[in-house]
């Protein structure tokens, strides 16, 4: 099942489960009037209702209406940084990674910080080029896990159970601010850089032991890995994260990102107003956003 | 004037105003009645409500009245990492900042990092000991600044202007999990992990440049130092945080802990069950947290 944040003109926002190949969608308001209509709400629901959200009826057609984020959390984002071994490495010998050693390559524990909410956008919607505080505006296509059933001390064996899902989030860095203020959040969360989307696809839906995650800049493809390459697979991460936390429902983890990065490159290359980002999952969908002024 | 969360028994918890001193506090529902009542809510309307927000008669004791968590924020805090000179040797010299020189002194930027609102606790509340995840409990006693007016691109003159208030908080810490996962957020916001309060002191009342900030443990003093002695002082935070992100109503900023932390003694003094940790400045108040099980 794929579930959207969905808008008709100028009205409010709905949550619509949708049928991308058929173009078609279902408002879950009309399926279960009186239910709460937001992402985050409904994911809250999810374990009790669950069975009963299922499209009924011709539905609507998805032509002409605006795909919203998806889901704004209710608190910052989870990421996790250098969790592909070639990321790693050329994270490392780019020298913008204050921490690190020129030759690491792999982190001995998952490496962890955060996004606010206030970061996601929407597919198609403009990436703040913010050129007042930062000249080395960077991508990083991202797999990100939503979780379902919240929980506390979760084990690896028992992970899948707490996950919703996934989508696309592309992981914006000012690369010269990640560098100078060492901890990263300054670098990864200003306003509108956490493009996500475009819809929520549920675990039972796709493959990732096949998938692949992509990433082109203006056509160009520069990100191409597997997902099973990830250094910290998604047990391992919802096993880290909720021993000392508990994780609820709608939380968002950013999974890391794959090679091919800007300042993977010698010179670097930075994102510039007009570049288009576009990230690809198969069995996901298409993220792509252009970069503003 | 002071704004705290007060709970009567087992019911619903409301925002009052309170006078410390006297010992009586005068709940805002009944003072402007119809008015949204948690202190997030009510930071939100400051703006066009605050001349009306004003004790109405002889109120109530506050004697066996709870003291709830002031304010749960709607996002991630904002924290800043060694921000007095004294703190940044003792931490790098310490071993334990990943990212720092065993001589480092003073960063060049603000380290920023983030602590979910998951974090929060009320003064009395025991802290989680988390003893599965973690050997290296530390305490870090900080001021935190309330933003009242949101805003973006802040000048340092103006800043001022957009603060509501302060209270205190106690950044607890892992430090192993600070350490091994280099980001500090895994060592930094584990359930519990930020013990806040009593409650909120506007801006008018308190000279800050002339308060100091003392944390103890079991009755001896650790930490003791100016507020004045900030590196990046509170207009250097707001201007830097602003400039990229839009600072709301009910953020949070903790400005950072003066030396005298569980690591900055040969060898480290880490927290144990049954510890108490007190912090005070002057005209805010006292916040006093029991290490749990």
């Amino acid at each position: 099942m794929k579930l959207a944040t969905l808008q008709q003109h100028h009205e409010a926002s709905f949550v619509a489960i949708v049928d991308a190949a058929r173009g078609r969608y279902w408002q879950v308001a009309e399926i279960m009037p009186g239910l709460a209509v937001n992402m985050n709400q409904l994911l809250q629901q999810w374990e009790s209702i669950k069975g009963d959200v299922v499209p009924n009826g011709e539905g609507y057609p998805l032509v002409g209406v605006k795909v919203c984020p998806p889901l704004i959390p209710a608190r910052n984002i989870f990421c996790i940084g250098k969790n592909y071994r070639e990321h790693a490495a050329e994270f490392s010998k780019s020298g913008f990674d204050h921490s690190a050693k020129a030759d690491e390559v792999a982190p001995e524990f998952a490496v962890v910080f955060t996004k606010a909410p206030e970061t996601v956008i929407a597919t198609g919607a403009k990436i703040p080029r913010h050129a007042q505080v930062t000249e080395q505006l960077d991508y990083e296509a991202e797999l990100a896990v939503i979780i379902g059933k919240g929980g506390r001390a979760i084990s690896k064996a028992d992970a899948f159970d707490h996950v919703w899902g996934y989508t696309l989030i592309n992981d914006v860095t000012a690369r010269d601010l990640q560098k100078n203020h060492r901890q990263w959040f300054m670098g990864k969360s200003l306003d509108g850089f956490c493009p996500m989307g475009p819809w929520l696809v549920s675990a039972d839906e796709i493959d990732l032991s096949a998938a692949s995650i992509q990433c082109w800049v203006n056509g160009e493809l520069r990100q191409n890995a597997k997902i099973s390459d990830l250094i910290f697979d998604i047990p391992s991460l919802i096993a880290t994260l909720s021993a000392g936390i508990e994780l609820k429902p709608g939380d968002i983890i950013a999974t890391g990102t794959p090679a091919g990065v800007g300042i993977g490159f010698t010179p670097p290359r930075f994102l510039q107003t007009g570049d288009v980002v576009r990230i690809e999952i198969d069995g996901i969908g298409r993220l792509e956003n252009e970069v503003g002024q």
